[in-house]
């Protein structure tokens, strides 16, 4: 398959490209240090992107962001955040590419733990990982021609534990979570948000 | 207590009035039909009604639109809707209320079924009701002084279907769904949605 990983930069997209590059053509698309680039919040951007990739299988979205902070300091601009850039971005890359998604091709979007546990400080994010997971509940009923979409929402990853002091053992490795995509991007569900941990 | 129901007009708000006015001193605000009004897609018009209201013991929301229709068909501007009035705008009553809802109040605001049972057409609703479920969620756990919040999640109405011609049977009236909002405000529950029907 030719697949497309947004976000392929990061943490997560990184171990996505890694373990998809295993058996497919994978091209990592980011804001600024790809071959292939997009800035999510812009539509513009997201068209100019599938107009240069042509026809592909899948896309898989690592991307997007969304403001941790306390509830009584969060400000209008801090939920704008994760509604233009997380919810939207994600949204607008299904939206703005299904019809360069081949038949029976995938979208695999990332929302996070926190929009089923929230924290405190999540009251920006959980919103947004919630409505990721709606979306594409209701997303999956009209994709055309076969496609599929689903949401892979990771829990803390070991690499970010450690790089904040914390104990890394409560985590799960990039890795690891890098295999739900692979499961939703070769396997048959569509709708679904796959937990990791599950 | 001394309970204003923003929405309060409409078909699920004024059945909300009619129910609480029972026990409590009932303010209903809608945009443009009551003394106390607000658009709540309107920072600065909230604030204003929250200036114009003083302490309250409690804050119902039945308000906000969002635009269903054919995943191929909705657009940037659909999703905005959504985004803006129904999520961000009952967001923002709990966001910029808080400080006027006494001590031990709460929040009830409004989902909807569409959110966890999507159909065909709910693409730009399912995400904002989805979405408003996450941010009861996280809210709850830092509303301070014992502030509770609560989204009552309506399914069909009967009232809704009649008037779409359809069987009024597979709907739930009106005033049955009044009683998950008398439960949120009179209740102990917080950070929960309650689905009615359950």
């Amino acid at each position: 398959m030719k697949i497309v990983v947004v976000g392929g930069t990061g943490l997560i997209g990184g171990a996505v490209v890694a373990a998809l590059s295993r058996a497919h053509e994978v091209i990592a698309v980011s804001r600024r240090s790809t071959p292939h680039r997009v800035d999510i919040t812009d539509p513009a951007s997201i068209a100019a992107l599938y107009a240069g990739l042509g026809r592909v299988d899948a896309v898989v979205s690592a991307a997007g962001a969304a403001k941790f902070g306390a509830f009584s300091d969060l400000t209008a601009e801090d939920y704008a955040l994760g509604l233009d850039s997380k919810l939207m971005g994600q949204v607008n890359l299904v939206r703005l590419g299904f019809p360069s998604v081949a038949d029976g091709g995938s979208f695999t979007l990332t929302s996070g733990v926190l929009g089923k546990s929230p924290t405190a400080g999540s009251a920006a994010i959980s919103p947004v990982n919630a409505g990721l997971e709606g979306f594409a509940r209701a997303a999956a009923l009209e994709l055309p021609r076969g496609i599929r979409i689903n949401v892979v929402s990771p829990g803390w990853l070991t690499e970010t534990l450690q790089a904040m002091g914390r104990d890394p053992a409560q985590g799960t490795p990039a890795a690891d979570v890098a295999q739900a995509y692979v499961t939703s991007v070769e396997g048959t569900g569509t709708g679904r948000t796959i937990d990791v941990p599950s």
